[in-house]
């Protein structure tokens, strides 16, 4: 008989960790969900939902003695839409997360993946590859996400864990937050609303978040470590995806190219080198960019009717 | 009237904080020391003593609601020789620094700075200067120092905060943990016995604690911000020490130079530029070698004479 694998699932009501759970479940994990908020229909019936705030070491650290993962997903970090690039919150997270990983690892965790970020990269220096581009980002966010990733790689020997380490680009899907690209532009379009956008041309690698989270599922269960980029190697204009929207909602006539202007620092483009997703992982994304934003619209449609009820 | 400065001392009962102590007070600083130990034989009897576990988020929190200091000397870390290099317990003092740091900040604390080390630089990079040395370290302990200053920095301005790192090169003087290079030499040599060494090639940046302290001192009530190397300036070959220790202590012969093999990864030369520590600081060392190490073989003499009684 094969030994229990057991995956303590952290910010496990966000956006990508609620699409985890179900693929966790298929590669035969036993799934603790960590969340924060006071319901739980975030939550598959099939998982565990532990309550708590992982802000609060004592919290984590008697969580982890009672559950006892053999496996840590930790996806749960401060991510208020606007807010999450600057604020000191971010500082917070490092240490739970370092708090999180110690006690994990006392109660006998043995591998562990965390979720990193391309702000980690230098974006101006081209399509970013995990052992080559250099890591100098320029928030709070990235800075903290590095920063925690080298403490981890650096302690990963010492303490006998296994530490992969997902990048993840540009995700966009059902659940995500409202005032995000994709989100705004899907929920303005079927409101009938003229939505203003920049003019488009800056280049970015789009993911399904169902296919971040099967990727990040798929990373946790291989024995892959260090940083893996989680992205399609598709990189795609900004355009084409509010087109792909416009031609899904029916209302592409309500978008109003070049009404925005790019923040002063956009870069151009920021693209993803996937090879080591694709050959040391196995992976392979499933929804294309088409069908990703196609569901999506549907998902959004359905929500907005349910609300309007 | 100007406005009471008043400092939280952390690490109080360390090596560098409990000769900082003195000068902090000469600097008119209304002194909170921090410390871990029952007893408070370290503590300066014009300072306030707090008693408490800093890797206790609540405690910390709770202290920093009381004392609501306008300046934070943050010197406590995981300092066990021989074990400080490789320890999981560096997770916990990133995230203790930075829980510590978000309560100053909370508490209205205005200025801080840090204890780094020097094994924050690239060691083959030459010189090590703040703002040209590339930041490459190999250990733990090291890393996690670099993790802690990298957010800090990014996290400053936002935080509203002022924040300077002084970068720590050899330290040595009264006081000195028993496993370490000078210690364990003077010690030795004083007792008598048989002492084996390298063959004291290796240049290092030696300075006594007492001007470490004080440089530190000078360092926190200036408006300089960002790294500085709290070093002497004066790079010496270990023999150099080592013979300096022979004289003072009366027992040259009984060191057996070439008896131990330096490290395998052990560097040739260590050495820092203190252009910055010297011209923006204002500040240079008020010992020389000769007279540092004369001193501490005192105290060593009298402190192993108080211990045979």
């Amino acid at each position: 008989m094969a030994a229990t694998k057991r995956v303590l699932l952290t910010g496990a009501s966000g956006f990508v960790a609620r699409h985890a759970q179900q693929r966790l479940l298929e590669l035969g994990y036993e799934v603790h969900a960590v969340g924060f908020r006071a319901t739980t229909a975030w939550a598959h019936r099939n998982v565990h939902v532990h309550t708590i705030d992982l802000l609060d070491e004592r919290q984590s650290a008697t969580l982890l003695r009672s559950v006892r993962p053999t496996h840590l997903m930790h996806l749960a970090w401060y991510a208020v839409p606007g807010k999450f690039w600057t604020s000191p919150d971010n500082l917070r997270w490092v240490s739970a997360s370092l708090n999180l990983t110690h006690a994990f690892v006392e109660a006998g965790g043995t591998r562990a993946i965390y979720s990193g970020t391309c702000a980690e990269y230098d974006w101006s220096s081209g399509r970013c590859r995990e052992d080559t581009t250099p890591l100098r980002p320029t928030t709070l966010y990235g800075t903290c996400k590095h920063a925690l990733h080298s403490v981890l790689a650096q302690a990963a020997d010492d303490m006998g864990l296994s530490v992969a380490w997902g990048r993840l680009f540009f995700v966009y899907g059902s659940y995500e937050a409202d005032r995000r690209l994709v989100s705004s532009v899907i929920t303005s379009l079927l409101k009938g609303e003229p939505t203003p956008c920049t003019h488009g041309r800056q280049v970015r690698d789009f993911m399904h978040v169902q296919d971040v989270a099967d990727a990040m599922a798929a990373l946790l269960d291989s024995p892959v470590t260090g940083p893996v980029n989680i992205a399609s190697g598709d990189p795609r204009p900004v355009a084409d995806v509010v087109r792909l929207i416009g031609d899904a909602t029916g209302r592409s006539e309500l978008v109003r190219w070049g009404a925005r202007q790019p923040q002063p620092d956009e870069p151009e483009r920021i693209e993803a080198d996937v090879a080591r997703l694709t050959d040391e992982v196995g992976f392979r994304p499933r929804l294309g960019l088409e069908e990703g934003i196609y569901q999506t619209v549907a998902w959004w449609r359905e929500r907005l009717r349910a609300q309007s009820e």
